[in-house]
């Protein structure tokens, strides 16, 4: 890591502590993997991160620490049993009123940590992770770079008789060496089995006429990317065209409405009117669109009614669709950077 | 799924009722991906099952219903707001006592729970998941065997210049081509990086002279597979010999120690004795082994002191190390069928 990257991971722990002390909280429990990166870069299931308002902390296995305290910075690495070793710090540091995000450990965890007198605060790393800095940014840039690359690999390589799974698992070699991996389970949907908007990659071989739902992702760095294409396999009928022009617009039309100081359902709406108005209303049977970063899904969501306002510096999808059970399928799909004056389209 | 594969799930139903029984329970929800793959072979996320003492149901949202409907058998399917959903299902019924998973959902859906009377009621689905039926072996058998087939692809590809992603991902599109993907994020780590027990693959090019760990695995309809072998490329000093037969017979003899009746820590102890006696008891930082199965890390845990009682039908692996920071690491590993007298090999 260099120093230019260690700053902005102390700037995420500060701002944090910012969001602590407003919340009158001594300090905050790390349970979800993706927060733990954020402030850590270190990705790896099984620790927990503590950030006080003065200090904080890594709770490692002894499996993982030698790799942690050589490639993280700003923690201190403390190893042994969990709950030992944060009575350790809690008693240490005199910190009392420590915080937890109850969506992000199990029950069982919370339930135990609530006994100790810790506090269910959700979503308080959600909040700050919403808005990204140059770092991730250029991330995502990246990420979504590949993604677009993916859509072009996917076009260059679409032919009857490939199956789903082939085309999938091409796509999926060619994240894995370009970029770090896919960002979620590929979709390759071909004819009726787009109508699901999440359908599982099969051994449906790909036939000519049919419309191909490709919704694809690559990661880099640990960010994510999300991109949907609905790919014409030779000459559709007029029918297919025409839902798919409705698509089209219904995308357009969210996009344009995304910038600083809407609604997220705001931008619902936009997307959702347009099938609204053409009969295809019930047919739209998923939100139009999420935010993404570390996770594949993040705040704010872009649902009916939605409440967030958006800001300059979020990352959001816009994909809306339209679903003929038995028949086919159409999404459409980009990430988007929220920016002062409106948007612009990371999936390039 | 043909009539056989309906009656393997009505079975499994059938002998979770009798846990059901047991606990005095009138019904119990599931929460975790696995357990609802489990008692339904239908792999999807964002939705909940409910399996009562007489009937069973799947909470869905919108989106996930007619493909649920479409490929599911036993349950009924019901779409719409899950809280409501749920309400209606336990009137109708009139079920009083529902049981869950404590480790298996958010302490804020948890909380929420309790507060309708729910009781957390931990590892029952677990307990039964981890004897295997017929079905669930034939699954296993093929998910290793491709992992046997992945460590000779990747024997034949092994040479120095390769990095240790490229390697990776060739490895993951034979998995994605000859199965349904891979079972974790595949580990090679050559040289140092094997010392790391869980190195996050990585651009180093592979050298002469080097040790590469290979932790791999492949899924095959929705089971998982787990095989380590730790790989010399070129010519290797004898003090790497040293260690290498260490860990080999601490394997075999964790493997002798696999039979019905047994603790999983008497398997963890076969292993880690050998390693304790040849002076590297402290470089040993994990578990000997655990079950596989739908998930990667299922019961029986295979550690220290593990009480778990060994019974034919469990599928567990043995996989001690010696790590040496700086140096190298030696892992093997194989996945194991606990037989009526014994053990059989499957990962090969």
């Amino acid at each position: 890591m260099n120093s230019s990257q260690q700053l902005y991971l102390a700037q995420r722990v500060g701002a944090f502590r910012d969001l602590l002390r407003e919340q009158k909280l001594d300090g905050y429990l790390l349970t979800h993997l993706s927060d733990q990166y954020y402030f850590t870069d270190y990705h790896s299931e099984g620790y927990y991160g503590l950030i006080g308002l003065h200090d904080s902390w890594l709770l490692l296995p002894n499996l993982l620490y030698d790799q942690a305290k050589a490639v993280t910075y700003g923690f201190h690495c403390l190893q042994g049993a969990f709950f030992s070793t944060l009575n350790i710090i809690l008693k240490k540091n005199k910190l009392k009123k420590i915080g937890f995000d109850p969506s992000q450990l199990s029950f069982g965890l919370g339930a135990a940590l609530v006994k100790l007198g810790f506090k269910p605060v959700p979503g308080l790393v959600a909040k700050l992770r919403m808005v990204k800095d140059p770092w991730e940014l250029e991330r995502l840039r990246k990420a979504n770079h590949l993604a677009a690359l993916g859509i072009k690999f996917v076009e260059s390589r679409l032919r009857p008789g490939v199956t789903e799974k082939r085309m999938a698992a091409d796509l999926a070699h060619f994240f894995n060496i370009k970029g770090n991996g896919i960002a979620f389970d590929l979709i390759i949907a071909g004819g009726a089995n787009g109508a699901f908007p999440h359908h599982i990659t099969s051994d449906h071989k790909l036939r000519s006429g049919e419309a191909v739902v490709c919704d694809i992702g690559a990661t880099w760095e640990g960010y994510r990317s999300d991109l949907t294409r609905t790919l014409p396999l030779g000459k559709m009928p007029p029918s297919y065209w025409r839902v798919f022009r409705i698509v089209e617009k219904a995308q357009k039309e969210g996009i344009f409405r995304v910038r600083p100081g809407v609604t997220s359902g705001s931008v619902d709406e936009a997307s959702r009117r347009i099938i609204r108005k053409a009969g295809y209303g019930s047919t739209f049977v998923h939100s139009t669109g999420h935010g993404v970063g570390i996770d594949i899904h993040e705040d704010p969501r872009i649902g009916p009614g939605a409440k967030a306002i958006l800001k300059a510096g979020m990352v959001v999808t816009v994909e809306p669709g339209i679903y003929l059970p038995g028949k086919f399928g159409v999404r459409i799909e980009d990430t988007l950077l929220v920016t002062p004056s409106g948007s612009e389209l990371l999936t390039q």
